[in-house]
């Protein structure tokens, strides 16, 4: 059987570009590679594996049955789009929010719900979830088949690329402008980003004063846990750093148990590896990289077996596992693409 | 009366800068000021307003009765410093952690617990906390008075400058590579700090798995509050940032409010400023920076009534507030200095 074509949309993109960098490194670009941007972009060409792909307008394409098609692009545009290519017979993996709180469109981490993909009929399209819930959920899911969990909490430290490509020239922009003594210009953001921490810039809600990235990841991990009513403290915030993202995590566990029983539910869970974390460490990595496994300070004072309350430290690269990685090991699960084990 | 004669001793460093700096703003650098720095900076100067102050070796400098003693080296050089200054007469704010833990040596956040100060006989040594600590409490403390607190979640996002002088030189000269494409080489912390956020570097206490700057948080917090029980949660991050330090804060009050009473509270309290907050916005400022005060996600499908978990965001200068005023505002409390308005 030939492979299906692919589709990569939003190509020029921060999340395109590593979703072509992933196809690549798991074997799937031997292909035919469709990279689909806006039409500014046409008579471009990005780089693939060995390969230069024409860059072709979005509202020229014309997607096929059978096409796998990836969208790296914001939800507006992922909304028509999605609708298009699965209207035509694709399959589509859409890394927006567009879908992620649409019942009929499965929200998956392979490590964590895969079973939310066996739907009847089969999935045409899947919604990968955001960055932040992503690596989160991968670090809490061996803790939680193992002992349940009764409370999260989330302080984030996210590096600007989930911004995009631009956000990222921004921050090199503006830090040398800024060691040359000249003034910092936001674009990206609302705020300089060069040696600067802020509030994640996504909308405030009136209702709750939480962000968008707050209200995303408390919904989407209550839907890909179905724990509707699971207690999530989240704090979204940007850092200047280029890619992955760090978490301080507090989790309130279920059971009691040892940090040694802890440690070994982490050692052993997919997609998981205890190590030093930090920023540069996870950048470019597949894993979720889980440090500092200890018990939270609040509950030290308590003795060692009444203790329930742990504190990790996080960092993943959140353009790759936390958006492409994530999207392609999702089209491998529904045998979209061959299953391959990845080599990075 | 003439004013008393003032050493800064550690006044090349990052907090003795500062606190020649803060001395001129707020009037006290009239008088004498000796500027006391280490054997190999002897023959140098340092800029106190308008003036060039002569450095002289700590090793030949004669502490007097009556002088007023700010001390900024770190522990080890601090202990036999204060040791001597005290017992020449003279009376001394030390920076560092040597004296934080000794119940004979007062540790003081004026606008929380000035009371500590009135001992009998008067102090002559006094400790300033740590800088996380100074702005967590000056925040939560109009909360603790209000409503009662039980249980304090911080995580940090603490500037290099914590470090020293030498980490922000750092953090700008490898910067300044890295966008150079040349390698990052970490001299002052263990790993490279441009484009990276890692765990704080203070030593981790292999019983409990807490690095130095959360054991501090918890323990000074407890000692100021006199809560020797009062549950804290830490985890404390070192980020690409150059001065002042950020907090996201989840409190639990003791008592139900709303959150209208919350912002009256944050809004009349001293040392605070409910304003947005974000490491440039903090850095040179005297206030703690509060913003986002919000219900923790955790809270929201709870009845407003019911609610009783807060988060909040903090942006303050660790080397001014954090360090150097928090000190002067300690001597002007005892009134080993005139008490000025300060004008920064």
């Amino acid at each position: 059987m030939p492979e299906p074509r692919i589709a990569v949309v939003g190509a020029t993109g921060a999340v395109g570009e590593e979703l072509l960098a992933v196809l690549a490194a798991r074997g799937h670009a031997r292909g035919t590679i469709a990279a689909v941007a806006s039409a500014n972009s046409a008579g471009r060409t990005v780089r693939c594996a060995d390969r230069e792909l024409p860059l072709v307008a979005a509202d020229a394409f014309a997607f096929n049955r059978g096409d796998v098609v990836f969208l790296g692009v914001d939800a507006a545009a992922a909304m028509p789009l999605a609708q298009r290519a699965v209207a035509a017979g694709a399959r589509v993996v859409d890394n927006s929010s567009a879908f992620r709180g649409d019942a009929a469109v499965p929200l998956v981490i392979p490590e964590v719900n895969p079973e939310a993909l066996n739907t009847d009929p089969p999935p045409r399209l899947l919604a990968n979830p955001n960055c932040s819930t992503i690596m989160l959920l991968v670090a809490l899911e061996p803790l939680r088949k193992a002992f349940g969990i009764e409370h999260v909490h989330v302080a984030t430290y996210q590096a600007v690329s989930g911004a995009g490509r631009a956000a990222m020239d921004e921050l090199r922009d503006q830090t040398a402008a800024v060691l040359k003594g000249q003034p910092a210009e936001p674009r990206a953001f609302p705020l300089p980003c060069a040696f600067n921490v802020f509030p994640h810039e996504s909308a405030i809600d009136p209702a709750t004063l939480a962000n968008g990235e707050e209200r995303k990841i408390v919904a989407e991990a209550r839907r890909i846990w179905r724990a509707p009513d699971l207690p999530i403290d989240c704090a979204c915030t940007r850092v200047p750093t280029l890619r992955a993202h760090c978490q301080a995590v507090t989790v309130t566990l279920a059971g009691v148990v040892s940090l040694d029983d802890v440690r070994s539910a982490l050692a052993n869970a997919p997609g998981l590896l205890p190590a030093a974390a930090h920023t540069l460490a996870a950048t470019g990595r597949d894993e979720v990289l889980v440090d500092r496994v200890r018990w939270a300070t609040s509950e030290l004072d308590r003795p060692e077996a009444g203790r329930r309350r742990l504190s990790l430290w996080l960092a993943a690269d959140q353009l790759r596992k936390g958006a492409a990685l994530n999207a392609v090991q999702l089209a491998e699960a529904c045998k979209w693409l061959p299953a391959r084990a990845g080599s990075t």
